[in-house]
């Protein structure tokens, strides 16, 4: 595996892997790999791409209150998990190679952006559809994958490479689980031992109120309040939101009657976690 | 000339120019084309490239008092005009395929936004750069072709795709100019014949400041100066902005002491024009 820390060298390597016209797929990742990372870059790999990760963790995603400074950081580890994997080249660039000075493009999507995970992170998303454009036009990739777990982040990806015309295609991936159901996070590492006894409880509501949908229970209000009471259960949760959307526009329902997603997020101590469950 | 109309068709046709190996070049224009739009068609005819111009009158860069509904618009002559140069293609499509139901990707450059233009018209260059992204991103081409009457968009441009990573290289062609100096402009139509005599000015204003920093003058607020004071003397000329600034960043200067330019812009009644001259 070649690891590349400068744009120049990624660019480089990948006009020799164009030059034996392999496609590439790009799985752009912050690092702290988990098997959740791992299945993306497993995917890429099965559709036969010549795969490229790249790990940073992006500053500008995160706002001044957040955990930017204590996220987990371990290269040696990540680098030797993805060498394990037959991934073709991990791309870590510095930050000061992805933002010189003088920097001062921005990508916003205000609609999907004022909801949910954007409302509680403000500025979260610009920062996300940014670096993602940024390593689209590094990489142009055939394909680049992101786990559904952040399914608002993939909706807004998807939208933005339409947008943008993006001549590449989005791969979400189904998000990996603990056998108790814990949706795969980087940040699980922040819970303690308590904390982490009580995370599954998020996924347990989604998929109870999931299950109501799934016994034909059409209205979204009924929905959310089964999984909000299962939350209320527990006092060291603190329920961020609990929503029924459409899958597409991420605004939300009233009535389950298309294509919709049920998403939540809570807090236990000081880490935050999300998940969300796709209804057909 | 291939006339295209549709993203699809466009990517097809640029499928079968890589097949060939040819390089692209862009020239992004609004169409009323005139003889600096030739210089650019021209330019990029001469690099070699398979040339594509790109011609719509995109809705977002105007604001809601501004002249979209009257800007000149002849597609027929245009379309003659880039035939008769040796254009390759022209990509003209309708709003509804640029900016289908849902859009809502935004672009921003605020440091660059701030001043000049970008104060005078707010949103104008946050359209500008959307636009000029998903044009990027459609054609993919090795070179864009941009007039340097636009100075100030053709720094946004640079930046943009030095921020966002497109690998491409953006060429600044020379202003072309009317025999009397006027810079040539698409609304230079919109001029009435008294008008019409009068506008030359704003490019004589500008090369007599010029003309004071080539005598080794080196305050910005005397070579300013020198600019309004000879527009003060025409009473139907409204000065909206001289500013001498950093050729690259746009900021103001108090002193001429590296590579600047002399941004000017002024109103002839409902029209306004825009011009500047680099100083090295």
């Amino acid at each position: 595996m070649r690891v590349i820390n400068t744009i120049h060298g990624l660019r480089a390597y990948l006009s020799s892997i164009r030059e034996q016209r392999m496609t590439v797929g790009l799985v752009p990742t912050m690092g702290a790999f988990h098997e959740g990372h791992l299945a993306l870059m497993r995917r890429s790999l099965e559709n036969g791409d010549c795969t490229i990760v790249s790990l940073f963790v992006n500053p500008t995603q995160f706002g001044p209150k957040e955990d930017f400074e204590k996220y987990p950081r371990d290269f040696n580890r990540d680098s030797q998990l993805a060498a394990d994997l037959g991934v073709h080249a991990l791309f870590a660039p510095p930050a000061s190679e992805m933002y010189p000075e003088g920097f001062q493009t921005n990508i916003s999507l205000p609609k999907i952006s004022s909801r949910y995970e954007g409302e509680i992170r403000p500025g979260h998303f610009d920062g996300v559809a940014t670096v993602c454009a940024k390593l689209f036009n590094l990489v142009q990739p055939q394909r680049a994958y992101f786990g559904q777990k952040d399914y608002q982040q993939c909706v807004l990806i998807q939208r933005m490479v339409s947008d943008l015309n993006f001549n590449m295609e989005i791969v979400p991936v189904p998000t990996v689980r603990e056998p108790d159901g814990l949706a795969m996070s980087s940040r699980n590492a922040f819970l303690s031992p308590e904390e982490r006894t009580v995370a599954p409880d998020l996924y347990l509501a989604l998929r109870q109120a999931a299950e109501l949908a799934e016994q034909r229970e059409r209205s979204a209000a009924a929905i959310k309040e089964r999984a909000i009471h299962l939350l209320s259960e527990e006092p060291t949760i603190k329920v961020d939101y609990i929503e029924v959307a459409d899958a597409e526009s991420l605004e939300p329902c009233d009535l389950v009657d298309r294509s919709t997603v049920i998403l939540g997020a809570i807090r236990l101590g000081s880490t935050r976690l999300i998940d969300n469950i796709l209804l057909k």
